[in-house]
């Protein structure tokens, strides 16, 4: 297990800088300062500095990064300097989309396989993957050396779906289900709730309080 | 426009708490301790104390927070203390995945329309919602004071479809498209790419690089 010390906050945002140094590299620049991956990213300059420095010494003062390196760096701390594979569970319209994704992962994560447990679905084809039934989760699972679950069933089944992928050996869980799953505590779970998301950018609007007049309609 | 010194993560926790407030409102709880919220939510009892702390003073010491009146004040907060509507663009797997999700949506927060620029979409339906071709977005976003727009379209439509937002009127964008948007600095954009917290779970998986044997292999 990593060291617990470096807070979730710091390491969501690992993906977030690879995602624009890949970027980068693709158009060939060779470094980059913590100035101009915030301006990028919308995060302040020190911010980066501090979370680049829990990993290492990578930065060059006056210089900035070396866009090739911290690619090799990031993906190192991030275990994806191996493939990894993920499986996903409940091929509804998320399911699919999801799957689809599998387009834009240019990291070494892979959706290597797909499951529902409606019979209607099993059999059906999704890019090259076709969807299988819930009684070859196990073994597909551990034949493949499959760690990472995503669920994308309704919220009903997504506890009983956990249990299934952590007894089948899945060492961490995206959840897209709107509830908060139980779990041994060295099975790591992420929640991948978009109302969050949607939620919290209410927040930025103007409130607009002050426009209500007596007709109670908005201006 | 809100204060900018409270930052983005402390934000995004709200909707969190106010999940797990409405949980706890059901069930008929009256008060709950921010113990009790850091165990449920797995954070720092003093992470969420100081997150409140921004908005005011809601906590009794030896008591905790009264659940109802936490709920009313974090509803003020996000602005959903009235109704805020939201148009989505792309009704591909995504967008009728997150239509569907208005089902959760228990907080005044509502997709109102849904467009989509393919003929063979338009007129179908999502839900209650009939799919309408985009020379009716702007219209339908002023006649009915949509604030929020969710972009769900492939990358390469993703910056014309926010300029569309944009000058319809709309205040705040969550972009699922794998791609970074420019708009103005008023214009407040969340992106919601679900690859950042699939790679990020890979930093909690055992590295097991100690496992790989001569041929290549793991065990």
């Amino acid at each position: 297990m990593k060291s617990e010390k470096i807070s979730e906050a710091v390491v969501r945002r690992l993906p977030i800088y690879l995602r624009y140094l890949n970027e980068l590299n693709k158009r060939e620049v060779a470094t980059v300062s913590s100035h101009e991956l915030g301006q990028k990213l919308d995060l302040n300059p020190a911010q980066i500095r501090k979370d680049l420095a829990y990993f290492g010494d990578f930065g060059r003062k006056g210089i900035g990064y070396d866009v090739s390196y911290l690619i090799e760096k990031i993906r190192q701390i991030l275990n994806l300097d191996q493939q990894i594979n993920a499986v996903l569970v409940g091929a509804g319209n998320l399911g699919m989309a999801l799957s689809n994704y599998n387009f834009y992962l240019k990291e070494n994560m892979k959706i290597v396989a797909v499951f529902d447990s409606k019979p209607v679905k099993v059999g059906t084809h999704i890019n090259t993957l076709t969807v299988q039934p819930m009684e070859e989760l196990s073994e597909t699972i551990q034949a493949n050396k499959i760690r990472i679950g995503i669920i994308t069933v309704p919220d009903f089944e997504a506890q009983n779906v956990a249990d299934m992928l952590i007894s089948s050996g899945i060492e961490a869980i995206l959840n897209f289900a709107p509830t908060i799953l139980k779990a041994p505590s060295h099975i790591r779970i992420h929640a991948a709730d978009f109302t969050t998301d949607l939620l919290s950018l209410a927040y930025y609007l103007e409130d607009g309080k002050d426009e209500i007049i007596d007709d109670g309609q908005v201006k």
